[in-house]
């Protein structure tokens, strides 16, 4: 029989997600709704190796729910990889009288979990937090409606100067293996053609889009480029190329960055964060282990580890569709 | 045989939401796409009677995805409702050459199509759109998110104010028979209670939660009340309520009304209203008729008018644990 | 010979505003630079009674100057108001060695800092800080800029709702003795009318105008009130009235309240918030007092406390014939 | 005697910037409230030249005040360089019936401008809009405070990345000439440094800020960088320049780009742009011309063309000051 839980230890993880502080104060309260104790880690895998070992109460967390970023911080360990590194993370967690740990992050987040459990059969449980959306079994990970948002916000500002100048943008947004982003937003924002990291001939659809454009006398024009279509051009590259055959577009590049990860969280990833932080919470106290906590239908479901690393999630072909129509 | 629809006419109707204008602009290009025509229909079902219509091209719908409310316009037409009106209302899309009918909008919108098909025959889709969500047998309704948003974002203004002087804040949201704005976006915004229109010991339970912040020495407190709360109390007359126990607070109300309507559609609303834009004329193309497209997983779906319009939504009352337990 | 200054106090007291949390830094780092000590003093001048106080250093302001509200809370002191009071807060501020106090407020904290001043020859100086900007002797107070923006944001989803309806809004903004809000915020939102605290014919005027809009055809329309507006009715019965003579009209009406003091600051109200923090400081360093600091043409200028209370601030005739001309 | 002004073009040349369509809104407002008619030029000089004209009333601009960008478009012309493009844009003005003309831009839109004066004696008065706010005559141009918000939202999102991540970031902001946007923003957004183009030894500056955070423990931090500052390296040169003496540091660079043109105007942009559409079209009636309108401690005045384009603006060394103090 599993170990009753008395304590809690929770931490974050690789790149930062807005709905990341939402889902430490979700685990926090949980914590404290069930009369258990919690400990925040600091700087993720490292924070466990140095022990920066925070006790937080219902009342640390107030006021964060709407605050982007992560108030415990997050890290890349490199000493978290070697087997030393983790047998002191474990000899911390154990000497602190933690019983179970929660990881909130993407996927490196989770095989450092995994890797963890195996050695030491400590209990763990994930809750994904990326803006990529690029994991498994789960509807929606925390961060990328926020990143959603921000996304055709900023490109609803560069269509302001595109219509204004009869300009054709290329945006380069987040992605290097899904699309997720640059497909939804490119719908969002009404951009007329998507290169996506899942498609091979997107540099054909897009000249031929271009060349449609030209015919119906279209004067400007956004072009939403993922960070990792696979033209093998980057992004200036790109807009060389198109500008050779082009003539009549005054081309420009706008790389939205950084800017994609930031931001107060929208409602719905508040409301997500909320709902996992709870869901991973109750999962550990039933006992549960090596699993990922995500939604299927705005339900909390328990999806193996191993299965939300697996890398065969399904483009949606539908939605590639919309674009195509809607772009029409 | 069901008739090949050459001609469709879109209207939009009842209370405005985010995302009608990305909605019809779907169903404009959609008609595009597979070569079919597109009528726009002014102030709703009034427009018909008046035959209020403009024929629409792709390039009509440039620049609207982004922009909240209508601009088809909406009403509420008693005329609509008599035998004469709707009569001729159909004599003027017969002329027109119109083969069917879109109808954006809630439960109102959708039982006068209900009524216009079974008299006339006339093949008609609807697209769910309500910041209220109160649409059975779809996840989402349109301008639901972005209702959310509005929400949250107004509500984390108020906190400023609430934490810099120690005070009670009653926030009153829309919502007369659906309490998702207020549970969600209490939830997101961190409120200590939520008063429903689902629950009737809502008061009692909000006396208690005062009562025990008041022993813990909380100094400030959000609590988010929908319009359709059962306390019997209009929103003034429960800050007068409260204060009679609680003088330790000085209490506030704000009541967020329209700007809840309004507002450029988050991306998640700009997507759905694309997918079911596209899911209408695709729907009709298709033979089918009296249905409501909606999401379900994200896919589309097709769902009967009659069971759209069923009272029988479910209270998610695991929602309603996470806001409990978050709010500890 | 002014005494030497080497410990410095700040508080803010009174409504809060946008920019108090950035003036409070830009106080704290001055007085780091100049290398004096800085206390903060919660809850306005009751935490000088209170003795309420907390050493700030350099970093203690880290990450506030994009946050609304005051960390330091704010409060209106009944007691303060007394001769023991104040005799309490003097003694709270030599025993603390405190040499001179910054107050970061509107009329009723400046008041109050003048009354102290006078009692003790305790070294006073105030900024600026109401969204009313009711202040005499400066361009600007903190806090207004941002209201005006976040005014005229939620009069922009208000507006789609107008449109799409033909309604017609009544919106009722801050400003009981001021009406620069309604003025800038009218013309900022493009209202059809606006009505002040400065105007007699106020009422006549908006009659007048909706008697034109009728005529010309205008379907939706935008009237602005502030709340010092010189009627004698409250906005409801505003409604009402008009209501009897237009009947083409549905009418709405939205109570904006208690957004309009929160939320992040703009920038044009940090920059102020800084440089009037810095202007503070030095004035105190160079032996004033019973000043405010304000800002004249972008410098900051020093205004005798007994000036900035003054309620001789001239109405903006040029601003209003502005509204006027681009209303027609 | 100046000849009695009965139609007015009005024109938005150069780069787009916020305010534009609330200004080509007042232009138009004005005249139909002076009785004058008003022809709307598309896509600046260059529409001169095509005679691509649009009569304008009241209603045309309706809706628009809110919106970025300009609904008239702009472009560069060449052809207006030469004396036979303006020849024939003024025999197009004349047989229009045209007999004054607003321009709106900047200094490259002012050289236009003063050029075709000269040569036909034709009235034309500027209204001052781009987002650098580097023209010299008054306090603010158009956009200018619309790009600071901009600007200083877009840092928010990013320092939650920083603060999470014990990063450095170097974020560009626009700005060839002229510092305004990097310095203000920089002071808003609570950077760390600030390169600038009026300033030699910014680097070094910059170098000896980050030696002292380092010796501070000041673990993330944010260098805003004008495009024109003087180091003579582009900003990921910089990076590598940094990286070099200060491995503590993961370091990371956004070029923040085009979003900073666009957006919905702030209120104090959409009241600045009123009283500028209304002060040039009655500086015209006025018989004024080769002026620019400007705004000077908030009233608007009128600057001579060449006094607007001269390049002795002063850089505002206060500022700087509270720059280096607040970051301190």
């Amino acid at each position: 029989m599993a170990k009753k839980i008395n304590k809690i230890a929770v931490l974050t993880s690789g790149g930062d997600a807005p709905g990341m502080n939402a889902a430490i104060r979700a685990v926090v309260r949980s914590c404290s709704y069930y009369n258990m104790e919690c400990v925040g880690v600091y700087r993720g895998y490292q924070g466990l190796i140095d022990k920066d070992f925070e006790d937080l109460t219902a009342r640390s967390v107030r006021n964060i729910i709407n605050k982007g970023g992560t108030f415990l911080k997050s890290s890349r360990s490199e000493e978290f990889k070697t087997k030393e590194g983790r047998a002191k993370a474990h000899k911390n967690l154990i000497d602190a009288g933690v019983d179970a740990l929660v990881v909130i992050g993407g996927d490196g987040t989770f095989t450092g979990g995994l890797y963890f459990n195996k050695e030491f059969n400590f209990p763990i449980v994930g809750i994904p937090a990326t803006i990529d959306n690029d994991i498994n079994g789960t509807d929606y990970t925390l961060g990328y409606d926020t990143a959603l948002n921000t996304v055709v916000e900023a490109i609803d500002k560069i269509r302001d100067t595109a219509s204004s100048h009869n300009r054709l943008f290329l945006i380069e947004v987040m992605g290097r293996d899904a699309g997720d982003i640059a497909l939804n937003s490119g719908i969002g924002a009404g951009a007329e053609e998507v290169l996506l990291p899942e498609e091979d001939q997107g540099i054909q659809r897009m000249m031929d889009s271009l060349e449609k454009s030209k015919k119906s006398g279209k004067t400007s024009s956004i072009i939403v480029v993922a960070e990792g279509e696979k033209s093998g051009k980057n992004i200036f590259q790109l807009a060389e190329f198109i500008s050779q055959s082009h003539k009549e577009y005054d081309i420009r590049v706008s790389v939205l960055g950084h800017i994609q990860r930031g931001g107060s969280p929208s409602c719905f990833d508040r409301v997500l964060a909320s709902k996992l932080g709870v869901g991973a919470v109750e999962a550990l106290t039933d006992g549960k282990t090596n699993i990922m906590v995500g939604v299927d239908r705005q339900k909390v479901v328990h999806v193996p580890l191993e299965t939300a690393l697996k890398e065969d999630r399904e483009f949606d072909q539908e939605l590639r569709r919309v674009a195509n129509i809607t772009s029409v």
